[in-house]
């Protein structure tokens, strides 16, 4: 069986979604931030990296949330969560989920996790203040690429699970929600999915 | 036919040198980051975001480099240059490289591009100053999970091209190259392909 290693309101939530969109069967691990959880040897053991999420495969262990969703995707192939036969659209999945990753989700870390780039705290500061036009630049882009109702247009794929997953920190970054309409549109479609709130309901169940 | 907007030293080389490797009938389209050509109109009407690389293909225009390397790989399977049809080994290829771009790559770029991230000047010499610790932390990452001769061991994949670019600005970013020996010999290793001359001539002679 999968094992997904997440905390709760982390960026593991996006592929969580994913494995029940899918009907995977998939046992939940909830690490702790508050208590470091995730910097302890047992985790680290798992994933070198520190960072969640992980997903524990038969094979071994997967990270990194672009690859988990492709490969949730590939692995249940019936679900069509991705075009993994036209190289062309599934392209435009993964460049739609790389920029999530390295772009949108990287601005809003500037918050949180500003101490990955800079030691000083008026630097750490300055990183935080900037969050709101950083990140609202980034959802400026999705907004324009958002074909709707879902990322690829009429098809849901493992855009949508990642992108609604990111538009949960968009109050808590400051970005002025009213310039995205399309954004928060998608938001509340997807929060109507049965999936969505079964795996919201389980990562709030185990707390 | 394939046309690749670059710009010298940037990481375009990566798919530069995959579509090398696979034999792809491509044209190169120079832009001068000096000149800001990735902010003029004419370029942004290709790809919004004013970034590199750019690929257009007949069906449109992709970007990001995780999803222009899987494009490549999936649309030239004869080469060989990923594991496609196995979720497990695809997954892996696909995080290792989505590793290099939103970690490596991003704690490399506020080196130079810190602009992204905060407005003071102070707080962008403080990212700079971090540079060499955090791309450091990010090639023993890296140094850990390299297999040897390759990425992924044996085989030459989408990897290779990717860790290569990215291995051209240990220097520059301050990173003591003494403590990675594997990544160096990859390096070296990489240098030596005919792709990858042939890659490198490509960017020099348009010079």
């Amino acid at each position: 069986m999968l094992q997904l290693f997440y905390a709760p309101s982390t960026c593991a939530l996006a592929t969580h979604i994913a494995l029940v969109e899918v009907g995977a069967a998939y046992e939940l691990v909830r690490l702790s931030f508050a208590a470091e959880d995730q910097r302890k040897p047992d985790y680290l053991a798992i994933n070198p990296k520190g960072r969640v999420p992980a997903l524990v495969t038969e094979e071994g262990v997967l990270t990194e949330t672009p690859a988990l969703l492709a490969y949730v995707a590939q692995r249940f192939p019936a679900a069509g969560l991705a075009p993994l036969d036209d190289p062309f659209a599934f392209a435009r999945v993964q460049s739609f989920n790389s920029y999530l990753c390295a772009t949108l989700h990287v601005a809003h870390a500037h918050r949180m996790r500003g101490y990955r780039w800079a030691d000083e705290p008026e630097a750490i500061a300055a990183m935080q203040r900037k969050v709101p036009d950083s990140v609202g630049q980034c959802f400026a882009t999705v907004e324009r690429e958002l074909a709707g109702p879902w990322v690829m247009g009429d098809r849901y794929t493992i855009c949508d699970p990642y992108l609604f997953t990111l538009a949960q920190w968009m109050e808590a970054d400051g970005v002025d929600t009213g310039r995205f309409p399309k954004v928060i549109a998608h938001r509340a479609r997807c929060a109507a999915r049965p999936a969505v709130r079964q795996a919201l309901a389980e990562e709030s169940d185990a707390a």
